[in-house]
């Protein structure tokens, strides 16, 4: 009886980034408890002497998973995972986890148990506990939201915006193959919706289904930066893609990049499944997303902490803003790069 | 390809309560940063020497709100103020939420815009800090999940598991407005279906109305109870009905209660109107939900604290867990009591 609005702006004209942006602009803080609000992978907060990251995440089946391929145990384990990696992503140990999911009632209580074996299974291993929840039911489909609270030492943790020039950009792992792990499994949905008894041959693409499906976050970083005493300049997790992710630290830091095409890891089975797809593996890389590896950025003093780091490669370096953010191609051309991150409202 | 249950048991037959009950029975906790998990309005974290409560909720359209004729700056303020309401029922102070929102296409920026001008009225009015959040896309219908975090000082902590034989229960004010609210307004949406030119005519009706369309929670009483060093043996809000919400207080603390039925407040428009629509108006006060008081129980000690304090209702005493949970009719009689709150699972 209400809610005739004058104006209908569609929300694909803004994006995802632009539309909370617009959303929260005028938003300040204004707690003592509150260090760092909107705008990084996590919010810092501050309780006594104590530092806290939180992040909030929400999964909706059709939009970020596909109920067809995924196992529910696995998503389970995803929905914790990419979040966790988001606490990681400030520098920051996770603590504790919340998991709220709407369900229709499509659902059985099995599956529900099959999710949530999942969940504890990632908590586990993550060494979170799972302190909240609740479970409520949906018209349609099913809803995951997680939140993960971690605590870090004031002096490491590490925001997008601390990049400057000079800085070496690095990433913790290859990118691409939970793009082309996506891919096989839309193809084989789709074979299988023409014909449900084909069995699938997955055989020899373990490794990049296992990215899609099951990801971890690299807990394992943040235990050598702590070793090594590293604390990058800046940092996030490659949600978006590696061009999207890199222009969100340029962008908070208001600074420049350049990457060299050659150095960017990119595994040798998803660069052959790449070329079986007709896409060019190095786009797969740039803008795949959903990798949940490290990308950061460190100063070049600490370049021999890293040199020998393990599964860590230098890929770049911070530029001064006027130079923009560049792709250095293996074949010695410069190309400004572009982001194709997966921006679901423009899809 | 699957996903393919052996078994399938409906969730219905376990509701709401069972199901978190069941998956999350084996769940402990372990870390020395959590004080208490599953189980209470919200968890209990303690980072250095300061204590934090957290919780978080997830609001779906077409099961906790309906946009034909909720407008979406009051679903905005609720969608924080339920929350908060979770917060306060642990004797905490608010201090940050996080809001996660996934829409469908359908939405307008605009319509955005009025949701989240809601949020921001209830932050400001509450005095929390908006840190974090993210909008996403929905195949269908809006979602909204929002994490709050308070703080509290140790020995104000005040779990549903304190009651004691012996102790008053209280109640913040008047009950069952907001579901008579609920019902005026899915009449009028049937009216407004049938016959979108109808005008409604909702001018005596506004008490109900805004007690469910804009609910407030009770800081209020947060301050009472510091002011006059109350500090309640449990507490917790009334979001699924009194008689639900009584019950989890005595599981939870091993005890019974019985409340008189005469000394429950109920607002005279909402008693009146329980009438015109058919139903017992106590039956609406011990069932209705979402009115987003607090109940709570004070030792006997406490009484003369509570006698003058401001909107507080001594509703009836807690006894041991073998008297069961009753309800003292006016007429006399002992009724054992019923809980017959929203869940959802089971309509």
């Amino acid at each position: 009886m209400d809610n005739k609005e004058q104006k209908h702006t569609d929300v694909n004209t803004l994006g995802e980034f632009g539309l909370i942006e617009r959303l929260t602009s005028d938003v300040g803080t204004h707690h003592d408890t509150t260090v760092k609000g909107i705008g990084d992978d996590a919010a810092v907060l501050k309780y006594g002497s104590e530092h806290l990251v939180v992040s909030t995440d929400l999964l909706v089946e059709g939009i970020h998973f596909d109920l067809i391929y995924s196992p529910l145990k696995h998503l389970g384990y995803k929905a914790i995972v990419v979040n966790l990696s988001d606490i990681y992503a400030m520098n920051a140990t996770p603590q504790q986890v919340t998991v709220s999911v709407a369900i229709s009632s499509k659902y059985s209580i099995e599956a529900m148990e099959e999710l949530y074996a999942g969940i504890k299974e990632a908590c586990r291993r993550y060494d979170v506990d799972l302190v909240g929840g609740d479970t409520t039911s949906s018209p349609k489909g099913m809803t995951i939201s997680v939140t993960a609270i971690g605590k870090v030492d004031k002096d490491k943790i590490t925001y997008r915006s601390g990049a400057k020039k000079g800085d070496i950009v690095c990433v913790s792992g290859d990118l691409g193959s939970a793009y082309l792990g996506l891919q096989i499994l839309e193809r084989e949905k789709q074979l299988y919706l023409s014909n449900p008894g084909i069995q699938p041959d997955l055989e020899d693409q373990q490794y990049v289904l296992e990215r899609q499906l099951k990801p971890e976050a690299r807990k394992d970083m943040i235990a050598y930066f702590e070793k090594d005493k590293l604390v990058p300049t800046a940092m996030m997790d490659i949600s978006d893609g590696l061009a999207s992710d890199l222009m969100h630290i340029c962008k908070a830091s208001d600074v420049g990049a350049y990457l060299e095409e050659a150095k960017i890891p990119i595994n040798q089975q998803a660069q052959m499944l790449a070329i079986k797809f007709q896409l060019d593996p190095i786009t797969t890389a740039l803008n795949g997303g959903e990798d949940y590896e490290l990308l950061f950025t460190i100063d070049e003093k600490d370049l021999e902490k890293i040199r020998y780091m393990p599964s860590t490669y230098i890929i770049g370096e911070i530029t001064d803003k006027e130079d923009g953010i560049k792709l250095h191609t293996s074949g010695g051309n410069i190309h400004p790069l572009k982001a194709q991150g997966w921006t679901h409202f423009s899809e």
